[in-house]
């Protein structure tokens, strides 16, 4: 645009948007010399392949007019059923109808889609300290004040959420990650997830819980979703095939209260009319068709391994003054330098040894940690990580002189 | 939800979503036995099934773990160069280069993200009178002022537009569809368009021009976009296959000034991360191996076909005093009868005629003309156009009385 050229002023909600960690990640998951721990990809080869690309030609050469077509903006019957069935089946949630669910692109796009319904400029949502930073990212453009909640290794604490909702009673959202947290890895406890929705009773505030890791368990006992606890439809349930199907796809779903839920669709269909029909169609036949809990049992395998091959390589390489999560499942881990480190420094000098992460800062709300970062597992081979975690605590003393 | 259950207030903005007008054109849509000359959907017989079958077995065979794994925010870089360069070729669009270019999920999301950047609560948009319906819906959830634009033959009415501009000089965006608008199928003259931009020029004012339909000509001569008159980068151009190959893909794009770009691309990496994976690189092969100028010169001869069937059936079966438009292409004409005829009541009689339409109130920001509606020839074939036709018009006499 040649300087004399006139635009209009951007909107304040832009102005709030830092996307900037974010593509900071992307860009040095993309530097092709250098192990990333960063992203949160999932591994390429564990992608069912064969079998999404036989669906799929099925699909096309049986039904094309069909898959190629418009479709509804709440998602095709059929997989909304199937979703419902297999929550009920495998986490508890019970007595939700097709009513009660509508796809998504992604789970990124619940978060969208759930702030878009609630939240007015300098309405409050707490979040867990520290939480996803793409959550924050997808809040920020409708202007909200955004309150971290305190948490330990069993996950938000009941004290400080009773406080905070002291201070803030009209706070619209609380979002959590309970299953393997982002970043941290951390699993909340069952009877943390009952008294949060015992706290949360008396108030108007609704749960978003946000569950794209929660079938990828390596060890320790299911804990049920604070959605299958949920007698009062106060929570709103979002998941995803990501990161048991393949990313690609683009395909999450919000599962709760149903005036809620046609409120998420009518505002759905302002933002892009429906989610890709392609896409819907090939996690539906890929469910008839195929056991979608052999395929997670096989990614378990291969993420637990990586899982233990890292928190191994860890322990044999960080000196004691260094802590990091010992997830049960999911794609994350979380590291604790001591108090006077600063990881995006740190990170400098990993990128010269040829690894790379993503610093914990973004990650919080209001109290940021600079000492700490989440590391990636699923992505890369046991060979990567023994280099990659070697890289890291050879990086570390030289950062320490 | 028990109706003692606690919930938040919704936001402001979701109070001014009204999505009925679509939900029930949807509605009727899918009604089997009604003939339906309502919605927008491209001949599902016109997807080039096979080709795209093809080009998708063969990603997936060969490239499965790239085509469904994570990829940018802005696009697969091969994709937005081929469009590009297409639209260079064909549309006079020069001088763009890679960063001037972001896919969405079809326009629709287009809409969404450039409103999402620009308008703040009581911002003024101008809109076409008549105008898609679907852009109100898209732009009403930033709550701005939206202001209609007089039109007549040849598009937007400078005085008009020139009167609105010395009343709300800080006016954001400009909505225009140029060829072939949705609703009215009128296209605006090569002359208008250059005046339009000598307008808006002395102002902060964007123009939005939304193209779905410009390469379905059937009769007439080509007029460059907007965009290809533009030197000051005052235009964000949209497109989309949805029109020219297959809807269920949902990909659209935007092209325009790079620092917008940045920030429509922050907006869409929080809103949703990033448009289908395997889309993008179906359409990238498919433009790769085959020629889509020879396909859409298969949609043109089909859907011009349809077009003068339902014409001629329209001669045939109005009284001189209903008009309707004779696009030149797209996928729409629009219907004026006299002053006091209601469409949405003439709807139910020909409800009960078996035959649906849009009513054109819901096209109208301000001054809504009960007396017109929007019919579609796209969708239904050659015995069906003529038998709705005539159904419309028996309904049409027995309204009358």
């Amino acid at each position: 645009m040649s300087e004399k050229t006139r635009k209009p002023a951007y909107a304040n909600r832009i102005q709030k948007v830092d996307s900037s960690a974010v593509k900071e990640i992307l860009r040095l998951a993309s530097a092709s010399n250098t192990i990333s721990f960063g992203g949160g990809l999932p591994a390429p080869e564990s992608f069912p392949i064969d079998k999404i690309a036989e669906v799929t030609n099925e699909l096309l050469m049986n039904n094309g007019p069909l898959v190629m077509q418009y479709s509804s903006s709440e998602g095709i019957p059929e997989l909304r059923q199937k979703l419902l069935d297999r929550c009920e089946k495998h986490l508890g949630i019970k007595n939700q109808s097709i009513e009660n669910i509508v796809f998504t692109n992604g789970s990124q796009q619940g978060l969208d889609l759930v702030a878009k319904v609630f939240i007015n400029e300098g309405d409050v949502v707490f979040v867990e300290e520290p939480t996803y930073l793409a959550a924050i990212m997808a809040f920020q453009p409708y202007e909200p004040k955004i309150v971290g909640i305190a948490t330990d290794n069993d996950g938000v604490i009941p004290d400080d959420l009773k406080a905070k909702l002291e201070e803030y009673p009209q706070a619209k959202l609380i979002y959590l990650i309970p299953d393997f947290q982002n970043p941290s890895g951390r699993t909340m406890t069952a009877e943390r997830r009952k008294e949060i929705l015992e706290i949360v009773k008396d108030y108007d505030i609704m749960i978003l819980e946000d569950n794209p890791y929660g079938e990828l368990r390596y060890t320790g006992e299911f804990v049920p979703p604070i959605k299958a606890f949920d007698e009062d439809e106060k929570v709103l349930y979002m998941s995803t095939f990501s990161k048991v199907l393949a990313p690609g796809l683009r395909l999450g779903w919000v599962i709760g209260d149903a005036d809620v839920l046609s409120n998420i669709i009518s505002a759905k269909q302002a933002s892009d009319l429906q989610c890709n029909t392609l896409s819907q169609y090939i996690c539906n036949s890929y469910l008839e068709k195929y056991d979608l809990d052999d395929h997670i049992a096989k990614i378990n395998e291969l993420y637990g391994h990586r899982h233990d091959v890292m928190l191994k390589a860890l322990d044999e390489n960080f000196p004691a003054e260094v802590t990091w999560t010992r997830p049960e499942g999911g794609l994350f881990l979380w590291m604790i330098f001591p108090d006077d480190v600063d990881t995006t420094e740190l990170l400098k000098v990993c990128l010269k040894h040829g690894v790379a992460y993503v610093p914990g800062a973004p990650f919080f709300a209001n109290d940021v940690m600079n000492n700490t970062c989440r590391i990636n597992y699923s992505y890369v081979d046991d060979d990567t990580i023994v280099r990659g975690v070697k890289a890291m605590a050879d990086a570390y003393r030289e950062y320490r002189g």
